[in-house]
């Protein structure tokens, strides 16, 4: 019997690891809320499914990728759900970025269910999705992880099993943190930079090859000074993740200043119309704040 | 004529740097408020001088690496100082982290006594001082850095001339923005890790593999988890940094919300007694803050 994935959420994160999947050889059975990718995936091979409860009844494992909570709760428990017609033994892999608390409510569903649930969000852009080499951190049982590793690596390269259920989502929190304050840091970096004058790509140049490189400043920082704002990765995403930090600090009496600022600013900034934006638009909310232009 | 350096200031930086310069081939003329590290230097062949003063005497360049402002304006302008005897033609190297006002304030006073200066502060820890592969910054006439280039060479490994005076100076400031926001962001993606239970250096490790990745987390980040304050750069040393920035920032009508924020808590943590800490120390005030303990 040939084993079935299968995958729903089929958007700009979802739909190249998808491709992926397929060009590694899995049979795969897809769903997506709107039918164009579900079609585009059908031309390379899919099964296109007309609800997340097909998708579930032929596959043996269902990955979901999905904005948020609510999307994920759907998906799941609702109407056409994955619970729905979910085989026992069956496997739920979710790659959406949500809370752990979530995380272990949705695994706890599954395992009522007969089923095992893993969360195995993703860090990376766009582009890592489409080469295969997405970083993935895994919660949940690790016999489930041992069985579906050949499934993620043909989606990820670093795969790291970080242990019980919720795990790999608060993985993926602690890096939204450590993403959203660098972010904040390589836009003031450029801001005094720019004000003094400095050339700014030898200034990027320059700290990336020492203590203040950052991923952020070395790869958003050109496109800060070009005003390049087309996401890898959008504001209103970052807003969403931050929300969930919020949430789980508040859970585990956790205070986080610098966390509490960037927030408020990636707020503002979604509200200002810039959701849609990759992350680097942060750089205009500080120019606006010094009354300066970067670049 | 065998062309004679002088170095004035050897410390945690300057010792290493000096010993480098020795080991290239450079006739060194040494001097140093304390005069252990001189006759150490003259051990290795350098020349000891009881004053600035006499350094400038007998040197064409002049380098100093001083904690601060009031130091460089003392070894300068001082009684004792490197203008009362400074040759005509003489160049010299400022390569203490200072603000860029004050590198411009010291660059005129040079120039009217017939030199020029250049602000050339480094940066990297004292391990890359000792292997001489500092990161220099280099403000000032570009004449000027062509002809002391092999001295600068001899240590560090990355060497950028930014533009005219001060721009050394400015661009370390820019650099000391991102160390400082990077190191709070590394600290909270800890805490969250920490209380959450998870395994800290893989945390760290996945973290690193990504977009939330920092030189401040990856090197800092392992010292922050087993406690190890042993000082690669110290706190006393950063809450003078940012003072510095954020008398930039003031000039230059800039607001810098991090710095604000991470200005605070290092000079908290200064005042709480952890001045000759190194940096991750920080780590213990976010502790404090969530009741909780990192590692």
């Amino acid at each position: 019997m040939e084993i079935m994935i299968g995958f729903i959420g089929l958007g700009l994160m979802g739909r190249p690891m998808a491709l992926n999947l397929l060009k590694r050889g899995f049979k795969l059975a897809v769903f997506n809320r709107s039918r164009g990718p579900v079609d585009e995936l059908v031309g390379f091979g899919a099964v296109g499914c007309s609800s997340a409860s097909e998708v579930a009844e032929l596959s043996e494992t269902i990955i979901m990728m999905l904005p948020d909570e609510p999307e994920v709760r759907q998906v799941l428990t609702g109407e056409n759900g994955v619970l729905k017609t979910m085989r026992k033994g069956g496997i739920v892999i979710d790659m959406s970025t949500v809370s752990p608390m979530f995380s272990r409510e949705m695994a706890a569903l599954v395992r009522e269910r007969g089923g095992e649930m893993l969360d195995a969000p993703v860090s990376g852009s766009t582009m890592a999705a489409e080469q295969g080499s997405l970083t993935i951190m895994v919660g949940g049982r690790y016999e489930t992880y041992e069985k579906v590793k050949p499934v993620l690596e043909a989606m990820g390269k670093n795969i790291y099993y970080m242990g019980e259920s919720g795990s790999g989502s608060l993985t993926k929190l602690c890096n939204q943190v450590a993403v959203a304050v660098n972010l904040l840091g390589a836009c003031e970096t450029l801001i005094v930079a720019s004000k003094a004058g400095l050339d700014l790509n030898k200034v990027i140049e320059v700290i990336s090859s020492g203590a203040g490189g950052s991923w952020q400043l070395t790869n958003l920082g050109p496109r800060m000074v070009v005003k390049d704002f087309r996401p890898g990765f959008k504001v209103k995403h970052l807003r969403k993740d931050l929300r969930m930090v919020r949430e789980t600090a508040e859970r585990l009496g956790l205070c986080l200043p610098a966390v509490g600022l960037v927030s408020e600013f990636v707020k503002a900034l979604d509200q200002l119309g810039h959701g849609e934006d990759g992350t680097q638009a942060l750089i205009t909310l500080l120019e606006n704040l010094s009354n300066t232009r970067v670049g």
